[in-house]
């Protein structure tokens, strides 16, 4: 195998040089030093700058960004050669040319490709190589390019082609980026689930307080939590779904696809995802949190007090007909919803979704995450369907928080309805097939 | 990079225009009317289809088959140029030929090649490749597949080769498959678990409706479900690990590996994986239907009666330690059995098989597969074992559905277990390492 | 394509060839025997060794090592050519020179390849390929690596250059190993385990039998696993992030992070994900063990002598609200601790953690992952801090068990707290930068 060159025997440097003689690549620094430290993999040489840089055709910068200077002078040795820009910035867009086109500025003669940026030092030495298997190459040279493919190849990394050297800045910004598309559903549910808190706080504490002077603050521990994440379970699952509401409502009324949808509705639908999955964290929060009810002193308190005023009364209460349907039904409908929605997460585990085709991952995505939802509407419904018109439920003349989050998965569910009737559908079928 | 040309200005057309330009590189269209219309990528050319194929050596042809005759006029301007049919169609096996091979016939000057139907236009633009990442590619020369599948690569996406154009009838088929795998057990488990339904309905229900004249129809909902559930589960566990069990017998019998398996035998091992995640399916839902227990209505009905008829009697009841015994060890063995379970489910998932070698994915899905195996059907023993011989476990004469259950897991496990002994163990690894 | 020889038509033989046929490739056996049976793939030809290998430039030799000797002969016809070594062993490093590298001196004037070892033939045969779709690759020729590695990829396996024949020991090892990362942290937990068991067992059991002549054998099923796990579960979670601590001190003390850690530190530091895994695998059990607590025998009796004896004296105790705000807020804190072990546990499946950048992927990690400690340890400070100083907390003098399994994450999250001050979180993240 041919002669790598590594500019900087830093920490990426190293840990670079460790990969490359590991896969069979003879490798010498360039460095300001010529010592030879403990740290340097054995087999490395180690020369100046620009020695090294004769004897190898691909030569890695692993150098930040503020010395790149120092290679001005080599100007003359570097011609020709392919450069390796691997340097990362501490912010994002902190430059306005990305490191690896001010590098190919500095030496208009070489060929400068861009990659290994997201890679770390240390999981690169440790093996451990978690969430940094994808290397993103660009690069105006296509052989260049192909070279550093081959070498990112035989470490055992994927590369992935990312066009031209305009893309660095785009992947020079990759590893700086925290969750991108999550930071709109995340806000959106924050602030959702902070307000629905403070409105169970308000009728289910305050008001208690104020009336009855029952002093219920432990409520906030389990009780108002298992009432906001629920129902922010359910409104934001019916948020995944009614995007594709509004896209067949705008479809159907322009009659055509060939028509950009509005912005706002293009953002939406490329969220769902992150939406849908952070609905099923709720859920889940709500399955567990509910599934500990027994445990708690306050339950077993209530329970006992009931079975002893009872017993002290001397009668036993027959057996409700009507509320053992009720109970059952609704929780046999909750966690069949549940066991949906957990499919849907599972399937939305890269490794699954690329296992199936795109007819069986809309299948379980939209087929199944409908079924989903009509199964969580319901088991809100029938828990809550009793209380819907006792004043119990309107204290301070506010409806109760599952009142409220029926609305949109109720609204989501009519539409749908109507959206599946033949005389609709067929119409919308032919839209999307591209009849005009 | 070189022009790619791109005939129709379609969805599937324009969208994989975005993403050549976003690429790097130059993309011509080929269309009926060369307006340019705001949808289609900026940087692009559209020109007319004769126009559009002499710029470029690779012509995508984003047109439904339909229309594939249009082409017919153009076949000197196309001679020697590489096709690539993108077409899928609505139903399996539509067409005689496949609509490669028909492009192929059509233009028999052109070199036709297969790629890029299993990519879904909308998710190829969006960017959320969810379902198809893997672009099936295949063809009759070698060099024009290389040059798609370099094209493949560069969009991120991951070409397999699937051979010559003879491969094209099956990638057509597979975006319109679905499940194809998962047939056979779910219609199965579905069979199975109605009959178990109907089953305990009888038994549970309408029994005690005649005899008792006590309505429980109620049970429909929680307690039959639960009980369904995880007899369905322990048998189709069993179900996974009995074919094993015929094929040890078959070829101990035949004293040789070198013949084929009868074809149920065959059929039956291939889909053991489906048959196992179904069962951790039913297997959750027991788990969690029986959490629930204590939250419904009828439970807290029956507890507190009990209670009560106990203080009205005055008495305590001193601790059965041997029920303590048997109600901790059988809620023990069915926790560990499913925490195995859920083992065997979590290697399953394609990047964790992918990261284990044969020797660990065997230790896990057959040495503790079995051992989860021996948890469940110890955990049903323990818990059913009291009333083996009562006679309320035999209404009508007909057993107790726990009983039926056990039948399969008893089976495989003692004929696993003779299976081991050495005497008998010893010729079976000599037949498998092909001695003959 | 070119034609591929393989020599031998044992079972791995005719899976590949059946594999290599389907995929368009011409295959041609090398037989002791040249009858055709109906188990060898219909469009194979089978011939002699000698006139096999003539017709292809690629030989694979399907063949157990023992019998490579018969090749000597052949070593003319077999001049120049590739030979693919898929031989495995049945012992880690069985002989002093790997398969390949023993071919290899056989024949040395052909090319050796390892490949395809760890690929088993069943699955190959069948389809599936569940844990096997990686096949390491390596040789010291690289065009022969090439030309074997295009054969993998066109069985839809992906290669994995692991670079010259040296390596062949170590990808010949690599099927038999079983879990080896995992050892330590298995043999670890099971240790710590079987000592907290007996110590409970000491303190729960017998204690209560000779002081309190109460025969509580039974808590062996749930009650003491219950202490165990979530005991285990927390010390090794904070053992996961002890390491890095150690390692911040060092590097502190040291003023440089250019020195190699001890290697005890290292070691420690490679198999975090498995300590963490485990302490996952231990909190899943004690979160199920601690639901189905109401589904005990012994914990109904408890419940129910509770509610008697209150009734029976005429009472009904009111509410206690501090024993209601700790009974809820110790549950809120574990349930919310196991979320984001969950969580972690997520972002660990490979799949996952390739689709999240470096940044992302330690925000989880590091900063969440610190997060579920401190929910968790907070979690057993509020369940276990009103007995901290109560007697009967020290049966025998002995502390309880989660008074122990406390010190070790408290002094890690104090060290912590430590490290993030500004004062020595800035001189760290300089000497991490690489200032020295
Ligand atoms: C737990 C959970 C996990 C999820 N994981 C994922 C995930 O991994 N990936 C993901 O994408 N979503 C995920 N989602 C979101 C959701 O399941 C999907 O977005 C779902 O497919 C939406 O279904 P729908 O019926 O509303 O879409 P549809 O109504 O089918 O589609 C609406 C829109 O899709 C586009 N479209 C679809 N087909 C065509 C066509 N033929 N022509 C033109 N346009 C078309 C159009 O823009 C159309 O208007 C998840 C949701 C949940 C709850
Ligand atoms: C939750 C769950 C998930 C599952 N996921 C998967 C999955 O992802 N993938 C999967 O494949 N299965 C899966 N299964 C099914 C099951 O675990 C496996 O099929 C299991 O390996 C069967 O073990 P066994 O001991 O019966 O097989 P064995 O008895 O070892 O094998 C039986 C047969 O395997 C073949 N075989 C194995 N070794 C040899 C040999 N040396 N020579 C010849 N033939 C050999 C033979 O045909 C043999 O007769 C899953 C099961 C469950 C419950
Ligand atoms: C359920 C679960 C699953 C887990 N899965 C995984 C997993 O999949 N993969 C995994 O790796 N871990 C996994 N872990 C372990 C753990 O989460 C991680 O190791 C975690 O990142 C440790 O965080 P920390 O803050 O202690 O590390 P840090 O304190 O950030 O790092 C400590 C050490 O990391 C190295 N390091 C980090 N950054 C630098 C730098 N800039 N310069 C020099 N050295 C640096 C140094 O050696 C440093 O001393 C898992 C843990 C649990 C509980
Ligand atoms: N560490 C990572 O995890 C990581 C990951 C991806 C990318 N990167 C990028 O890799 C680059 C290096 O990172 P690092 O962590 O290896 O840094 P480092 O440990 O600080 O090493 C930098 C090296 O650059 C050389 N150098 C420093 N100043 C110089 C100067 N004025 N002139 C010439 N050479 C100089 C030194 O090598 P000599 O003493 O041999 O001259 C030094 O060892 C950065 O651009 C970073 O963004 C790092
Ligand atoms: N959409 C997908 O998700 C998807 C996925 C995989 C494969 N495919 C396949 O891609 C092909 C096109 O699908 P599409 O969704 O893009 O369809 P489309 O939106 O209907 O576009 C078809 C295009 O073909 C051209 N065309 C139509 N009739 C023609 C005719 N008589 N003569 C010449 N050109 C004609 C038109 O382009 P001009 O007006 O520019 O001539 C039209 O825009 C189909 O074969 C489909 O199976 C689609
Ligand atoms: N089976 C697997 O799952 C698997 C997986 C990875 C690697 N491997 C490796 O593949 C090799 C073969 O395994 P296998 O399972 O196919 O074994 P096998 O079924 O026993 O077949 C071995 C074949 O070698 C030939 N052979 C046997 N003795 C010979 C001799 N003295 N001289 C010349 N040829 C002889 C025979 O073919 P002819 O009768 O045609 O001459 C025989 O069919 C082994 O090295 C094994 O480690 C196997
Ligand atoms: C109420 C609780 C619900 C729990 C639900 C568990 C359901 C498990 C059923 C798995 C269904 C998989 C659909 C696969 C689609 C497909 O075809 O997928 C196809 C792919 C690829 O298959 P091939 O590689 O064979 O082609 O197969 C898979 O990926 C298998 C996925 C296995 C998933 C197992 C996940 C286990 C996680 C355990 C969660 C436990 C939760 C416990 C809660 C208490
Ligand atoms: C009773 C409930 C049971 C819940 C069980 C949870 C167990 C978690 C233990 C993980 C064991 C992983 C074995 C990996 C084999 C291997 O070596 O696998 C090796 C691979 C690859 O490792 P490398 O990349 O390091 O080589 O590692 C992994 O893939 C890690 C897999 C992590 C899986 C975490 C899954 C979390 C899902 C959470 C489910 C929660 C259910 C909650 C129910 C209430
Ligand atoms: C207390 C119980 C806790 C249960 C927690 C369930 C939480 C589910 C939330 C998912 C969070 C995903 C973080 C992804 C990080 C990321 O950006 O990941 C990014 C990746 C890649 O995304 P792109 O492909 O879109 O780039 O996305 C994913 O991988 C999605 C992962 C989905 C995981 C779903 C897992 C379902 C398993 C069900 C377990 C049920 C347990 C039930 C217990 C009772
Ligand atoms: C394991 C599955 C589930 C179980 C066991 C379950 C159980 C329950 C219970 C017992 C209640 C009553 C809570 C109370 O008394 O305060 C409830 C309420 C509710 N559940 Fe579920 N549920 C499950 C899943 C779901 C899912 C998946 C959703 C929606 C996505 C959901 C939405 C709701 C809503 C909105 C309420 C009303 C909340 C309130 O106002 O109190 N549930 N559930
Ligand atoms: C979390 C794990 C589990 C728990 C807590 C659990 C608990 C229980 C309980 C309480 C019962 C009695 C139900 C009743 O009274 O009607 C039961 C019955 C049963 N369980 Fe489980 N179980 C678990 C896992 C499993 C698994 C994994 C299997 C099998 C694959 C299984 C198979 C059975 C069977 C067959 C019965 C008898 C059903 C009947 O006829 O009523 N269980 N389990
Ligand atoms: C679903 C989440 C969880 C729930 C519902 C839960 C619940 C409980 C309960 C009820 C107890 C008291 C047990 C008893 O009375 O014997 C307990 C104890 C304890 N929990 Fe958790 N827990 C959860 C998660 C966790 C996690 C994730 C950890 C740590 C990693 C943890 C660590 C502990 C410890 C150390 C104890 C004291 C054990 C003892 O000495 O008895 N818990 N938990």
């Amino acid at each position: 195998r041919e002669t790598v060159c590594i500019f900087g025997t830093g920490d990426f440097g190293r840990a670079l040089g460790h990969k490359l003689i590991q896969s069979g690549y003879p490798v010498v620094y360039g460095s300001r030093t010529t010592q030879i430290s403990n740290l340097i993999p054995k087999d490395a040489e180690v020369l100046g700058h620009a020695e090294a840089a004769q004897k190898a055709a691909i030569i890695i910068i692993a150098i930040q960004r503020q010395h790149y200077n120092f290679l001005t002078p080599l100007a003359e040795v570097l011609r020709g050669k392919v450069l390796v820009d691997i340097s990362n910035n501490l912010k994002l867009n902190q430059y306005p040319e990305s490191n690896a086109e001010y590098l190919s500025q500095l030496l208009p003669g070489s060929k400068v490709v861009k990659a290994f940026n997201t890679v770390s030092a240390w999981a690169l030495q440790s093996g451990t190589l978690d969430a940094s298997r994808q290397v993103f190459v660009c690069g105006d040279d296509v052989e260049a390019k192909q070279m550093v493919m081959n070498i990112v190849r035989a470490l055992g990394l994927t590369p992935l082609d990312k066009g031209s050297l305009l893309a660095a800045q785009e992947i020079e910004n990759y590893p700086l980026q925290l969750f991108p598309m999550w930071k709109f559903p995340i806000i959106l549910s924050f602030g959702l689930a902070a307000f629905f808190f403070f409105y169970c706080l308000v009728l289910d504490v305050i008001y208690t307080y104020i009336y009855e002077k029952n002093n219920f603050s432990f409520f906030i521990a389990i009780t108002i939590p298992n009432r906001v994440f629920p129902v922010m379970a359910l409104i934001l699952l019916a948020l995944v779904y009614l995007p594709g509401i509004f896209a067949a409502i705008i479809q159907l009324y322009r009659g055509t696809k060939y028509r950009r949808f509005p912005d706002w509705l293009d953002k939406w639908m490329l969220c769902r995802k992150q939406l849908g999955l952070i609905a099923l964290a709720f859920a889940s929060l709500h399955a567990v949190f509910t599934l500990v009810a027994p445990l708690r002193a306050f339950v077993s308190w209530r329970t006992s007090k009931t079975i002893i005023s009872q017993a002290l009364n001397n009668k036993t209460e027959p057996l409700n007909h009507t509320n053992a349907w009720l109970s059952d039904s609704y929780l046999a409908l909750g966690i069949l919803g549940y066991f949906l929605f957990v499919l849907l997460g599972i399937t939305s585990l890269p490794s699954v979704s690329n296992n199936v085709n795109w007819r069986e991952f809309r299948f379980v995505q939209s087929k199944l995450g409908y079924l989903a939802l009509i199964f969580c509407t319901a088991h809100t419904l029938v828990y809550g369907g009793k209380w819907f018109l006792s004043p119990s439920a309107y204290k301070w003349y506010l409806p109760n928080i599952y009142i409220l989050s029926l609305i949109v998965p109720c609204a989501v569910l009519v539409v749908k309805f109507v959206l599946i009737f033949p005389c609709v559908d067929k119409p919308l079928t032919q839209i999307r097939q591209g009849w005009e």
